[in-house]
Parts: structure tokens; sequence; C-alpha cells
């Protein structure tokens, strides 16, 4: 791999496996399967195939949100898709979502089972089905489009920005660091301004726009992902801070965040749920590991 | 700037103004306006402030195909944004989309005018107000907003990546391009299977998600944007480009995407929109230079 300035691309690209950081066996240029792999079905109308990444991390809490309000219909079974072993090119796992990335839900309650792909287009479903936070106002609901769609369009310079050549590209390139890292702490600005103004994006409810931005910003913020926090200056982002806490103490986010995650402590770590009752296990294990 | 690959970066990241490419000037790592600048308004229910970029294109390919449906409510007036020269940072822009970036809406037909930003969140709201192009049965609804949202989380991908990688950064960085153009081309592939088995990307029936990839991948297949026809090997996706080229032949697309354009051929130009009759000068024009 060339780091020369004089580097010209070639005509036409073609596809070297070599390089390529952290995820370079999952990224690939091509769509479709790479092996037949049918995905497990369990007894809730909702089968939730997913990893406690921040996009996935968005439709558990929603789902733990919709249940903690009493929608006993919002049950779910989560599956665990290991991004990094290539669980997402199983066929059927690109028959629910093609582009293969997680999030993916298949809901079950309809005549026939509706896929649903993308974490903005789970969020949005299930807040319409379950007419739960989605405003219904016309003021206030379009504000809380107007955030969620923000931050589907925003979270891919953080993400796939910031968090790849800050953290996981193979090699430090100052340009693309300054790049993203700008554009990370500009969108931090954005927030913190709107926040300045109102308690939660949408205006005065919680919304599905905070559950679309709480994972990624909120936990910069909270420095949880990319250790970036001195570098990123987050405490700069006080009303960012303020909303990020306040959601983070919420009962569901709390075992939002646990589910599909197979990664960071053992008691923070629920690889499936299929039952409320599935949370305790990791509670007493907390309690063991406390003791 | 460094290209050395023992580039270490500082614990606290500090703006440089010096760097960064075509966009240099208008990238800041803050906020908020940069001036005092008040926005103008017509006499149209809808007031567009935006420029013809793909985002920009969207928004008025959605009204130009909601006024060919015979919707005269939604006449409008657009108004040309120059993203190049700061426009997006003046105090009445930033009062309607703090994010600072174009296409953004006013609707004056609500009691209090309403404000939409994000050009997903624009396409959803017109298409719920007029009930148009986006499906009311169930499962297509759902895939269509798949496919929207598919569309806002992919294609910083292919212009915040790909675009500014290959085309307008001020170096060549090898690691970068191909970062980009791989996912670039995964994400043509996508499209490309999709519309192996379906006319458009809802499935029947032409709706918002169509219109929101075809400003960018439509026109990547049709070598308009970045000359990177022949790099990406764009020929390969052969359903992208009969979809891309049936889109292309619409007429509110062909208008659509003249509106706020001050770059490319004069006869393709139309700077601002106010009346439907905008259009014909540039038809005579383009007579005049074909003659």
């Amino acid at each position: 791999m060339s780091q020369d300035s004089e580097y010209t691309p070639p005509r036409v690209w073609t596809w070297e496996k070599a390089s390529g950081g952290h995820f370079s066996s999952i990224n690939r240029p091509i769509a479709g399967p790479t092996h037949d792999e049918e995905l497990p079905v369990g007894k809730h109308p909702f089968q939730l195939y997913s990893m406690a990444t921040p996009n996935g991390v968005k439709a558990t809490v929603m789902f733990e949100e919709l249940l903690e309000l009493g929608h006993k219909d919002a049950e779910y079974d989560a599956w665990l898709i290991r991004i990094g072993e290539g669980d997402q090119f199983g066929s059927g796992f690109v028959a629910v979502n093609p582009n293969s990335k997680i999030p993916a839900l298949v809901d079950h309650s309809t005549p026939e089972p509706t896929r649903v792909f993308e974490s903005g287009s789970i969020l949005l479903y299930l807040a319409e089905k379950f007419d739960a936070f989605l405003p219904k106002a016309h003021a206030a609901r379009t504000e809380t489009l107007n955030w969620l769609f923000w931050q589907m369009g925003s979270a891919p310079f953080l993400g796939g920005g910031f968090g790849h050549f800050y953290t996981y590209a193979p090699i430090k390139i100052e340009y693309a660091i300054d790049r993203y890292t700008m554009e990370a702490k500009r969108q931090l600005d954005v927030l913190n301004r709107r926040l300045a103004e109102t308690r939660y994006l949408g205006g005065d409810e919680y919304t599905i726009a905070d559950m679309a931005a709480w994972p990624w910003y909120g936990q910069v913020v909270l420095n949880r992902v990319y250790e970036a926090g001195e570098f990123l200056q987050v405490q700069e982002y006080e009303h960012v801070i303020r909303w990020a806490k306040e959601i983070d103490a919420r009962p569901a986010v709390q075992r939002g965040r646990m589910v599909n995650r197979n990664f960071g402590e053992p008691h923070e770590q629920l690889h499936e749920r299929h039952d409320a009752s599935d949370f305790e296990t990791r509670t007493q294990d907390k309690l063991g590991e406390q003791q």
C-alpha cells in the first residue's frame, strides 16, 4: 500500500484483498450471500438479527422501551449476528437485509412476514406500529423525523469516517483524521446547540430521534466508543452530556445496551434475548462480580 | 500536512484552517451561523433553499413530480444557496436547518411555518402531505422506507467518501480511495441485485426511494458525477443503468435537475424557480445553442 503523495489511481480499480484494517475480512466490493445459512426463528412476533454496535442498540433500546410502556405485543427474540465472522453474508440474513448490515428485523405479526432493514426504518416502523415515541402533533412529528434523518445521514461520517480513521485503520492518515475529526466535532456542536434549547432532539418528548442519536453521539460523549474523549474534547458539549446521561439512566436503555452484546464486561453481555427474565441472570452475575 | 506513515495524532485535536481540498472553505468544526442574513420568501406555500447537488435534486424532482401529477398546492419557490460561498451559514438558513446543509424547506401552508431539513425527511414529509409516491399497502410502504433509509445511510460513503477522496481531496490517498471504492461498488451491486428483481426500489411503483437514490447512484452509472465510470466499471451494473435511464427520461426529473443549478451547461441551469414558465426560457436557450 502506497503512502506516497505521488499515488495515481489506475484507470480501472481492482480488488486487492490484502489490506483494509480491522474490518478487512468483512468488507467486499460485491453484495449477495457468501454461504447458505438459514436464520433461526423464535416464538415471538418480532425476530431481530443484530449485534450491539451503536446501530444495533437503537433497535434493542426501542423494543425495551416499548415493553417498558406495557406493549406486550412488542415481545421479541434477538439473535446474535457476529459481523466479524461474516454471519451477515449468510443466505437467510441477506434475504432479510440485502445490504448485509445489522440490525435486521422480521415482523411475523403481519399476514406475510415483513422484512425491515436499516436502523432508522426499524425505529419508524415500530413507532408507527405501536403509536409510540413519535409525536402526533404535526410540528413535533416533523421535527422528530428531521433529527431521525439527520442521524442517519450524519453518523456515517462519525462511525465510518472518524471512528475508522482514528481507531480502526491500519495506518494513521493525517488528512483523513483531520477531515473526519472536524466533521465529528461539528456534528457534536449541532447537537449541543439544539440540546441547549430543548430537552430532547424532537422537543419536549423522548422519541425515536433520541434513540437513533444516543448510541452514537451519547456514547461518544460518555467516552464509551473510540476512547476519543480527550482528542475530541467532548467535555465542551455540555448539553449533549446532560442529555446523554439522562437517557443512559433509563432502565430500557440499560437493558437494550446489553442485548446481542458479545464484547466488553461479562455482566454487560446478553448474547441472545428471548424473554424478559434473560436479564436477571446478568444482574446476578454483576452482583457476583462486585462481591 | 504529513503523508508519513509514522504520523501520530496529538492528544487533543486542534483546528488548522489551512488544508482540506475543494471544500476547505466551507468545512468547520463548529456549527451555528457565521453572519446575519435573512432568507427570501416568495409567494408559494413551499419555500425551498437549495442547490442542484444530488441531495438538492431529490427535493426539486419531488416537487416537479407532484406538480406533474396535478397537485397545484405543491407550487414552490426555489432559492439558490451557494454552498461554496457559505450561504448555508447565514442566520436565516441556520434557523431553518441547524445542520447548515442543503436542501432545506419551509412549509408556509401550516398554521405556523414548519421547517423540514434532511433530504430524506423532505421526501417523506411531502409524500405524506400529498399522499403520493409512497405506497399505502403495508408491505410496499415498509419496503419503500427501507430503501429510503438505506440511501440516507449509504450515500455518505459514496459522496463524502468515494467522491471526496477520488475527486476532491488535494492529495490522492491510496488507502482511502481503496476503502471507499470497495464500498461504492458494493452499494452499486446491492442496487443491481435489487433492480434485477423489481422495476423500482420499493417494488412495482416509482416512489420517494427512487427519488432519493437516483440523483446519487443513477447519476454515477450515467457517468454524470465524479467521471468515475471507467474506474468503477459502471457498465457491470446493468439493472441500475436500466433503472437510471428510465427515471432520467421522466419530464419531472429533467426539470428537477435544472432547478437551483449554477454549474454545467448554461441551458441546464435555472438558478431560481418561481413558476412553471421559468423552464421555458431554458428550453429556448437550448434550441438557440443547437442552431
